[in-house]
């Protein structure tokens, strides 16, 4: 239901919470969370422009969160590259409809319930969820 | 959150619910609940083919609903045009994660819970649920 770019974020800041003790380049950040390089880009400007992520050039440089990963829920990186709509109005324009009607009611409440969801997690809790599986990571890989 | 799509299947369908007594036009059901008529066509076609909505030619044909619309649900809508998708194994396809990680896993689970909202919601919920305001009619118009 979420749009790729959503999915990307996700992963992007999953990945530089991970490594929050050595910024990543692109390049690296790209190849671990396997996103294609030109896409991650215009991903990491969103949410650079949200707060979540920086970037600093120069040796050592590179991207890392901006924010402490408990900081940072699953919706405000979900929300930095392509907002949750809710629906405010009718969306068929009926101004007659002062408020919703039963069928985008019900929508709506779909929508609240997601958002509502997300905003409750944060990159924190994934990275520290218990199980076997970490979450990005390739267990069966050579370190 | 939900395609166009689904958002034109939802209101062909309830529309088509509230008339079940008179089979509509395509004219008729595009000027109804606003939508572009070729945009209607391709909708009617999936909910037909989901065998939701059937279509009668000659004289007093048109559109009509299949089943009861009692016994069509949100989610029988929303799959016919474009389901909703799940999340069944590593988006990254990281083959040594035999199950889902817990970033996946949470998104999964929103997916779940919105599926699982829509399927117990019928049109006939929609159609009968209490309110001045009833789905998709402008109740300023005059009749």
């Amino acid at each position: 239901m979420l749009p790729k770019t959503a999915e990307y974020a996700l992963r992007a800041t999953v990945w530089l919470g991970r490594t929050s003790d050595r910024p990543q380049s692109a390049d690296q950040l790209a190849k671990a969370i396997r996103v294609p390089r030109r896409y991650l880009h215009k991903v990491l400007q969103d949410l650079a422009k949200a707060g979540l992520v920086r970037s600093q050039s120069g040796p050592g440089g590179g991207y890392s969160l901006d924010r402490s990963a408990g900081d940072i829920t699953i919706l405000d990186v979900v929300n930095a590259v392509g907002p949750i709509e809710r629906i405010e109005a009718c969306p068929l324009g009926l101004k007659s409809h002062t408020s919703l009607c039963p069928l985008h009611r019900e929508l709506d409440r779909a929508y609240a319930s997601v958002q509502q969801a997300f905003s409750r997690i944060t990159v924190a809790d994934i990275l520290n969820a218990p199980g076997d599986i970490p979450a990005l990571v390739d267990i069966a890989a050579k370190p």
